[in-house]
């Protein structure tokens, strides 16, 4: 079994593992795939003739195991959950102590813990590692963020510092730190991908019902917008959706979507991790409760019926049009900061907590090329924490905070001209409250610690003196 | 070991089980109880004197259990978590077919799911019970909410009626529903709880930042308050609270207390199955989030400095101090409704998903006294259930509905003013966006649902036609 052939082998052929074996063969790596089905195979391999490739298709596992090079590497690109279970279960069967095995789903970091302390008595190495970039960035280039084994990482940094995107020259890859670490940083990338989009969607709404722009004008804003300090890939995106027609009917195709959004659970557990761990994360919170809110349809339909009346949009008199669209730029600018901060501050909590040693600059850095969130913005995070690594929250970084300082009076602009407008604005809304909150060091929370005395006699602080105090109230 | 002398036994005797003790043998029953260390139970003994009640106490779990008639009962107030465990081990060696397990801890669900199914091995009933009033309700009356076994439950029904609150002649206390629901039931009232104590101290700092009035107005205020449609005890201790004057200072008590509020864990339970199940819960995730962000209190010292100049209370020009004192007693019930919409949206889904067929009415109903949250309000709560035991959102009765629509546009112009002058109001914003959120029929997450399927190919729905739609954005 001496002398394989192939550098590194992938297990799944859905859309990502084959553009990921593509990728990773027109980088002049000699790779070997398997899929459960072979049909799949098969597509992968004209896929890969098609562009000129070498792919090597095994039909069993065990072939594609022998055909390695040692140490063997396997990418696993199939469904989290018990599947990779399966997979890793069988390659356990055949791997020797130092071969690789690197999961690239979106796994819940625990199952990944488990994983890992399971191949850590075969001996073999472990990498859960975050990809992010959807289909096109699998193929031309995305950003890694692998965890685990930092053997099992400089055994496959050439592979993966090839097929990442490039920003400049640097590869948007990194070690990103001990055991599931690389899951909880991708997990954290996709709430905060939450955030954004909850946020451009209620811009879109914004300059829809308050600015009374249609399509096209909103698209142009967008287009604008993205020359700027918002330049990213999802600004680029919405305004490509915005100029779309339909090819069905006469209308811009983003009139024609249901207002339904769907979630594939990554939004969802960093909340839960959020919720857990005591660190509040507002702005995603909304953009999660916005996408539950969204298929409670027909109750929505029922709802505005009865109160349609009290739900018109008002105008707002006296609306400066130009400048209410600079402060809405400004205002989203300052909620992608709050948003931002309060991710990173959980990545922050949970690398102190899980003794992770994240390196958040680092981490900004590999998310400026390749993945959803993908932004000029992430270049002035990366300087944040390369002056700062301690930073506690983004916001308090200088540059951040002189903008915050600029930009504030439009945030709170947007937010009490919607609400007066009755637009629903819950991430605006929630990302200055948060931003308000966390700069007051007198929250009425002194209230609520006398009721808990009251109550319960829990006890409470005092502002002049130490100790544990309780009052008989009565 | 036939005819012990006890109707019910008591296991813990810290705060809650003394008094709940000391409540059972006042209403005539006859009880034993039991505590790890002894000298609880003679403190015990000795308040029971004091009462001139009997409580009969013992030195060992055997004997205690010997001296129960049959079926056996005990109640466990003891701290949730392994200890329960423990207690129920020893107790199952003694226990026959048919004898009663009653946990009154503040228990999570999945915990006692797990130690029915335990139970059900022995053939020894269980219920979970949620017990809330604190000290005082144990001691005169609570509200109690237990689920699990119907036989159990009428096995001591007579006694829980007795030492329950009564609202009138109706006992604070019916059958929750099977296995761990009352357990739940009761998680969501701490949830909500969480949500009232959160706005009424938004309440409290609105009236002193931008009313400028001092504790003596806003208790008067909250007094006044209590008078009308929000009497509550909440509103109760509050008015009060303001009032306290300090024994170590010549301040008010509250100028004093530390605005760090604690939490025991409920109301992150509660968050954590709001998310979970997909049903957004804003106003007790901000009141969550609110005490979370009170603990970080050097760090918004640190960040206060830095921006205290644009957090500076704004005045709000115009302002008639009269009729905006009028908006936040409307905003705040409108708010209340939201809340409680929220969380008893929860509880119907949970119904739905575990199959427990929860009577909201019923549990509204004995929420009207004993417990944390009672409130003249809950009477109306009753009522909406009572015309429809299908509703599906509480702001969707009639009576509500009609209430909502009146007094919207205090909400919105307390959410806007506070907006404009600086005052955090993370839970009154929450609420207005959740409200705005279901009570429309169009919302921009048709756009997000364009980028999902731009760069994850996730599909869409059309409004026009049926089906699954993918468009090729580039």
């Amino acid at each position: 079994m001496e002398g394989g052939i192939c550098d590194i082998g992938l297990i799944g052929l859905a859309v990502m593992g084959q553009n990921l074996s593509l990728n990773i063969a027109s980088k002049g790596f000699s790779i070997g795939v398997y899929n459960r089905t072979y049909q799949r195979t098969e597509d992968t391999l004209n896929r890969a003739k098609e562009n000129n490739v070498v792919i090597h298709g095994y039909k069993t596992l065990e072939e594609l195991i022998s055909n390695l090079k040692k140490p063997r590497k396997i990418i696993l690109l199939i469904k989290a959950g018990p599947a990779v279970d399966e997979n890793i279960k069988n390659i356990l069967k055949h791997f020797e102590k130092g071969d690789i095995i690197i999961d690239g789903g979106n796994e819940w970091y625990l199952n990944s813990e488990r994983r890992i302390t399971m191949c850590e008595e075969y001996k073999v190495e472990y990498l859960s590692m975050g990809v992010s970039g959807g289909e096109a960035g699998a193929r031309y280039g995305c950003s890694f963020m692998p965890g685990g084994s930092r053997y099992a990482y400089d055994c496959v940094k050439d592979i993966l510092e090839k097929c990442s995107a490039k920003v400049g020259t640097s590869p948007c890859v990194t070690y990103i730190g001990p055991r599931s670490s690389g899951n909880y940083v991708k997990m954290v990338h996709n709430g905060i991908e939450y955030g954004d989009m909850q946020l451009i969607s209620e811009s879109y709404m914004i300059m829809k019902n308050i600015l009374n722009y249609d399509n096209m004008k909103i698209s142009e804003v967008f287009e604008k917008w993205n020359k700027g300090i918002l330049n990213s890939y999802l600004i680029e995106i919405t305004y490509k959706i915005l100029k779309k027609k339909d090819d069905l009917t006469d209308n811009h195709l983003v009139d024609v979507i249901l207002d339904i959004a769907g979630a594939k659970g990554t939004g969802k557990w960093t909340m839960l991790e959020a919720i857990e761990r005591g660190i509040p994360c507002p702005t995603m919170c909304a953009a999660l409760d916005a996408r539950n809110i969204s298929a409670f349809k027909e109750l929505r339909i029922k709802a505005d019926d009865k109160f349609c009346n009290e739900m018109k949009i008002h105008n707002v008199d006296d609306l400066d049009i130009d400048s209410f669209e600079n402060d809405l730029l400004n205002a989203l600018y300052c909620c992608k900061i709050i948003s931002y901060t309060q991710g990173l501050f959980l990545l922050k909590k949970v690398s102190e907590e899980m003794k992770w040693n994240l390196n958040l600059g680092e981490i900004s850095r590999i998310w400026r090329g390749g993945c959803i969130i993908r932004a000029i913005f992430l270049d002035r995070i990366t300087n944040a924490y390369k002056k700062n690594p301690n930073l506690d929250l983004l916001f308090l970084d200088e540059e951040f905070a002189q903008e915050m300082k600029n930009k504030l009076s439009s945030l709170r602009k947007v937010v009490h001209v919607a609400t007066k407008s009755s637009v629903p604005i819950p991430a605006f809304s929630a990302s200055l409250a948060y931003f308000q909150m966390v700069t007051s060091k007198n929250l009425p929370l002194n209230l609520v610690q006398a009721q808990r005395d009251y109550f319960g006699s829990h006890t409470y602080k005092r502002v002049d003196r130490e100790g544990d105090f309780h009052t008989l109230w009565e």
